[in-house]
């Protein structure tokens, strides 16, 4: 069967689209976190939309499953095949055509395989940009933001890639194309297949293409760093900032001190941009065009004088260009990275309702410490969604691995847990992929498990897209 | 089995919750434009979630169909059960409590039967607003506002109701409640149920309360009303006014001559606010909050002299106060019942790609006028959303409803032809209903088709929720 297979997906691909190359195969096989290793069949990649549809015909027809990979940089597995061997990666990234910029109706079509730092730059060329940005943006791609549905930090203003896709384009379980390529800002023709199809982790069908939404390029931005007491604090200051500058504030990021020192520990050129330490701090940006670019100075300096008159933070910085607006995120986007150089630490992208964040980080990380003794909570991110990445480290002198195995599960579960006790969610940004599955299906509501197993099984009966990702299918489920 | 049924349902309901008195059920089977009348077992009303949950569990053991029903002001028949009698209509408007309000983080849970013009009243007493509004705000509820994606005025600058709902509360065909009320700004665990249930008319279930978005209420607005020599010339404005005012241009509304003919012809009132007539019409509409209400009246001028001297208007007026604003406003939404007033006419309300609406306006109505001798076609309404609705009125001396049987089948499908020509929406904003089924199955794409029977077969497997609507089943088709 595999051979047959094998024969007529290379007769279908041509010898730069299908490789069984170990040396080629192997990166493609673990997930960019290195938590899976999977094997599989074959990495095909093919070159158009055309190629993608025969392709998938013909998997079906051979019941061959496909994992769909763009970047391979996702953060839950959810690209990575199984140990089995049976499954055939489909790799986007040959598809990397910008195929139609429309600068008038601040559009663009872009193929899967894209890479996001190539969308921005081009944009960019075309004084537009695209307004989402996050850590792998060097690696990762239209179609994996499309099938996950990506976050980042511009969340706060322009929402995740849901809000940036205006059409798809599809192959669906049974090889047909779904083109909805088409920008209509007005369609009630039936449910919403493309919103079905954002962030359904190609388990539904394969993201081939997609009309992103440009918007015109900042001329002007105010990147502020302040001290604050709480993060209760830094959530009023948020308000604050919200009710005098609306729109302009495209960012807000929070982090506790401890999350800045294991930077300025990790990063040498990291540097303290305040004078004495603080309980926590929050990264303020505030972005004009060229409208609006005049005042906009003033305005951040005004916004900081009433947040200190109403003591609501206790110091603050404003980058004086745009070197010191770069360091000053780069003291943010290092956390991730630090962390992990700092030691073993479990981590978790969470949200829950964004008012009652603040509360929640005060509860969950004393009630973790008290369960996990000499265990600390440290959480960091985008206070302003309401989604933080809350992270649990492991007692001094614990060992790498070794703890993970040991505590990790049961760690895990109580920050779950009480994600699900205040109305949040356990995946805000990252997805379920493999590394959630279990937990989605052991806390969702039977009701949205039922939906989600009847939708996978109408769309893919054959249980060929990406399985074991995402769905808990009730067949994975340990026998009782 | 009918009476077993009624006997259950009225145990469950009580009283006030089940009726078969001809004279209370009598308003609630026919639609609002008439055009539909029906039959139905009887009109139930329950209070609370948990008796809608009963209800639906109880119509699934005895295999009663439900018609869900808010304002019953839909545009498309969706809320009229067929002639049978067979069929429950299940009206949310006795669920109308506002059940919740979160002025900090800007939202409001509702039940169903809230009404539009309800939520308006009571969020402008805490000086917040609801960005959404119709000419149905005072019957129109909200569960029939979000699961019909309701569109409006205020579309261009926040989007449809799929863009206000922050979480949803629904009653499954099975009788499960699915809770997603809290309103998470990021969520990523699997296909996004929600969505889902947005703009599906009651095919897949019940929506009972939602989550909505909420913005502070607008200081000021600058109300403009312009002569331009064509569509194209409309468009430009457009984005001239984009460009200048981003998120300030609220309203973008198109009129031909024609259509202010008619509404100066049929309320006594009206009055033409420029001197000399001009072919086409656009009103904008420029909204500020208190930070930048001061330079509104400056800024709305300027945009106006610009367009004066790229001859882009011909004409322009700016409103002096509230009164003429609501006059201006009075011009644009008066269109329907003028042009109802003045004669036979079909109407189609349409969407194509928004920088192609000028030319798809003047191809169509070129093309119809020609193939059916003695029509006038008129296109108005939402050009910045690529939405108007595009009308074909009857020759002159034609007889209203004898015109319509003979011609109308024909005249639609060739509007809808040429929308499907040019990649457009031949729903755009009043869902498909009865009124567009069959158009829908003759003209979306197989995979589509294929997609929402398998979505519909999957979660109401029974068939019983709102049936005959929207989803054009195999079972539907007549037999070759």
């Amino acid at each position: 069967m595999s051979d047959a297979f094998i024969d007529a997906a290379a007769n279908l691909l041509g010898p730069r689209g299908l490789t069984r190359d170990a040396q080629i195969v192997e990166p493609w096989l673990t997930d960019w976190r290195g938590r899976y290793t999977g094997r599989a069949l074959a990495l095909a990649s093919p070159a158009t939309t055309r190629e993608v549809a025969d392709l998938v015909r013909l998997c079906a027809q051979h019941r061959v499953p496909i994992v769909p990979q763009g970047g391979n940089s996702g953060m839950s597995g959810g690209a990575t095949p199984d140990e089995s061997g049976n499954a055939l990666i489909l790799s986007l990234r040959r598809m990397d055509a910008i195929r139609r910029w429309d600068d008038d109706a601040g559009q663009v079509v872009c193929e899967a395989g894209v890479v996001l730092q190539t969308l921005h730059d081009a944009a960019a060329e075309r004084r537009l940009r695209f307004p989402l940005t996050l850590g792998g943006k060097g690696s990762a791609t239209i179609g994996g933001l499309v099938s996950t549905n990506a976050g980042g930090t511009q969340v706060l203003r322009h929402g995740t890639m849901r809000a940036q896709v205006r059409g798809i384009e599809a192959v669906l379980p049974d090889g047909t194309v779904l083109d909805s390529l088409a920008a209509l800002k007005k369609d009630n023709r039936g449910f919403d297949l493309k919103q079905l199809l954002i962030g359904s982790e190609g388990t539904l069908g394969i993201v081939t293409a997609a009309t992103l939404a440009l918007l015109p390029q900042i001329a002007a931005r105010r990147v502020m760093y302040v001290g604050v007491p709480s993060a209760q604090h830094a959530r009023r200051l948020l308000l604050l900032a919200q009710e005098r500058e609306g729109d302009a504030l495209e960012g807000f990021e929070i982090m506790p001190r401890v999350a800045l020192e294991s930077v300025l520990a990790y990063e040498p050129s990291a540097r303290d941009p305040l004078h004495s330490p603080h309980t926590w701090y929050a990264l303020l940006e505030l972005v004009a065009d060229e409208a609006r670019a005049g005042d906009l100075e003033t305005r951040a300096t005004a916004l900081l004088e009433t947040a200190l008159e109403r003591d609501l933070v206790e110091d603050a910085t404003i980058a004086a260009n745009e070197t010191q607006a770069e360091a000053l995120w780069a003291l943010r986007d290092a956390i991730s990275s630090a962390e992990r150089a700092h030691g073993p630490a479990l981590q978790h992208d969470i949200s829950v309702p964004a008012e009652k964040m603040p509360d929640f980080i005060d509860t969950a990380s004393a009630a973790i410490e008290e369960a996990f003794a000499g265990t600390s909570a440290l959480a960091f991110g985008h206070l302003g969604d309401g989604n933080v990445h809350f992270h649990v480290r492991a007692p001094e002198g614990a060992k790498a691995g070794e703890w993970e195995r040991a505590e990790g599960k049961a760690i895990s579960a109580m920050v779950h847990d009480l994600v699900t006790e205040w109305n949040g969610s356990i995946s805000a940004e990252h997805g379920i992929g493999q590394v959630k599955r279990d937990e989605l299906e052991r806390l969702a509501d039977p009701a949205t498990l039922t939906i989600l197993r009847s939708v996978k099984q109408a769309l893919d009966p054959l249980g060929l897209m990406n399985p074991g990702k995402l769905v808990p299918l009730a067949s994975d489920a340990p026998a009782a």
